[in-house]
């Protein structure tokens, strides 16, 4: 997985005046007026995630949707409606997920797909495989295995604060683990892909290295259960379900086009939008820039001082002008952010009420974000404080899970 | 590996009319008139061997050297004098050769560099590893994964019949050993090498899959120390030597090439001519071919018939003109066989003298070749019969060898 799980890490190259959006595992650049998601299922071939397809995933599961899925974060899929025909049969399948380990300090956005993918777990009762790609950072960023190796550890306590079940969870990283059957399917997916392929769906160029060319089924592979002979013996054909951003697509798309060509089911996904900047949709999100995004080391004071100072208002230059005209809840930030994170919605739509009326003031709103960030981060990091590296060692040993599925 | 070691499965297409040879792991086609070896030389970039370095290596090993050192079959050398430099302060080096697996009749041929690898393991009393590149045979030729594997533990034996020493020696194939600090290896090597230069070196294409390119990393890292904890932990700069032959010279220029990038030795190498085919230098001795060459199962008989009526003839038409003109010992191939397998110097000096001025007869060279050759294969088969699996178990077990350089 790239850095660019939710966009942040990405090179979002502020190009602005450029009408054509870039969304590729390593840029997630938007064109004029922020990224274009219709554009971007349509160019990308997957489908839109529609209410008849939340409905029927909260009947199958006897619970309400995650708010991440109501609310539109995760809003594309493929073969979801196929996923879920097998297991309303009683088939069972498995999650994958992941993350590039490029940078110490996660921030709300990364945490994302996983918040997410716990819940599909205790939703669905469904092993879990998380990868962490320590050799996709050391060959895209300047960082000696070493470093990418000791990143990978510190983010997997992070993804374990997350609430992972460890009866369901194996996380593994590539310099690890790569190796055996792992190796054995990274050279299948390997032998159908040409370099011209390659090339068309990564936008690799020629003054590449042969790493970058070589990467792509190492982060295809999981969605094979062969890959995981510790977990999945003689289940070759279950399925795969992948919660991804959409950035993460081409890999996908590259992975489904193979599986196949050598005997594997393809795997389904469900894919978000990414986590805007607290500037807005169309800046980048950097990890150079601390106060692009709320981390999860961040104390209340920089909660507090980042929302204040840099999350974009949608609300009118003056309080006069504002009380007449309300705000522009399309561009503001702090309403994007409780659209995330505030689970309540009837507390939620008021607000947006009142905002959009004239009646709530920015300032209001952002005293009601800062509050919820808190919340979530604190929590975070009391969770965090009591990951030990004997748990880290417990979710990446190379185990059975004899009740994954129970 | 590729299977072309000694030149004998690759694909040396038959366009003699055309001028210009292309020797690569892959494609081995030779010019008007055979291999041009001193062209191919001055094209690498390598050194030849001169015989005041085959004097420094019987010197420095206190014993008469192979006779495919005195006899020109291993030609020319990468940096062999600064590593005889080294060994004589006392340093020592390991040896690293290996093999592609693409068939299980090994011929003649691919026995070479494993009969001279064996020499170079005794003489100089040092460790070996051998890696069977099963992944390559599986990324370039049509086989399956489970094939492939089997032809590398089949071909194992035929190389453990040569003899080696299990208190040196570590055989072992891709599929089962990349992986650890082997694959970190890999990364680091892939890092530094575009797609161009690969493109560059190997002759890749844009169709090609990107298993191809991404292989000769795998290659490459056997040359570091550091890819074998289990042998050479806490030893990153022993030095390393490659006998192989000539077609293998681009993977380790390439790996000599990154070598010092990522803080590494460069390997030495020692590298041989082609085995001619029984058709004369100029044919492709191929795989599918089983009257190309001499097979380490063909029978007394078989390996009669085949020198009797495929190994091309230097001598004249009829016995007349042969006793006038004698035979053209440049195109003869029973010959050439009897220079690589036949160890007497007087005895092979006096064949060679007799058949030229026309006192010997092809025939009767032919009779001395059968009797050569079918003591060598004989011999092979009865040490092949020898090798059981608890004996491949052995030498492919991932162990310390603490005996290595006694």
């Amino acid at each position: 997985m790239a850095a660019a799980e939710q966009g942040v890490d990405a090179a979002r190259k502020e190009k602005e005046e450029e009408e054509e959006q870039v969304v590729n595992p390593w840029e997630v650049s938007a064109g004029k007026g922020g990224i274009d998601y219709d554009k971007l299922v349509d160019q990308f071939g997957c489908q839109r995630i529609d209410d008849a397809l939340i409905d029927r995933i909260a009947r199958l599961t006897g619970r309400p949707p995650h708010c991440f899925l109501r609310r539109g974060l995760f809003f594309a899929h493929r073969d979801l409606n196929e996923l879920l025909d097998l297991y309303e049969k009683g088939e069972k399948f498995y999650l994958y997920t992941g993350r590039g380990p490029s940078s110490e300090a996660l921030h709300l956005g990364h945490l994302i797909p996983f918040m997410f993918t716990k819940y599909l777990q205790e939703a669905f009762k469904v092993p879990l495989v998380i990868q962490l790609t320590d050799d996709e950072k050391f060959l895209w960023k300047n960082l000696t295995i070493q470093e990418s190796k000791r990143l990978a550890r510190e983010n997997a306590k992070d993804i374990i604060a997350c609430g992972f079940d460890i009866e369901r969870t194996f996380i593994f990283s590539d310099f690890s683990f790569v190796g055996g059957a792992f190796y054995e399917n990274m050279m299948q997916v390997a032998r159908c892909v040409t370099m011209n392929k390659a090339i068309g769906i990564f936008g690799f160029n020629l003054e590449d290295h042969i790493g970058k060319v070589s990467f792509p089924p190492v982060q295809a592979v999981p969605s094979f259960p062969s890959s995981f002979p510790h977990l999945f013996a003689g289940k070759d054909q279950l399925r795969c379900l992948i919660p991804c951003a959409i950035d993460q697509d081409p890999y996908f798309r590259m992975t489904r086009d193979v599986a196949p060509r050598i005997g594997y089911q393809k795997p389904s996904l469900i894919e978000s939008r990414f986590f805007p900047a607290l500037q807005g949709e169309n800046t980048k999100m950097s990890a150079s820039d601390a106060n692009s995004a709320i981390y999860v080391t961040d104390s209340a004071k920089e909660i507090k001082t980042k929302v204040n100072k840099y999350a974009f208002s949608g609300g009118q230059d003056s309080i006069e002008l504002h009380r007449k005209l309300g705000a522009n809840l399309d561009v503001d930030v702090p309403i994007k952010y409780l659209n995330f994170f505030l689970e309540d919605d009837d507390d939620l739509a008021h607000i947006k009420k009142e905002y959009k009326e004239g009646r709530m003031l920015t300032g209001e709103v952002k005293q009601r974000l800062m509050a919820v960030l808190s919340e979530i981060v604190a929590r975070h990091q009391r969770a965090r404080a009591q990951v030990t590296e004997e748990m880290v060692d417990a979710f990446m040993a190379v185990r059975p899970l004899p009740n994954m599925f129970g």
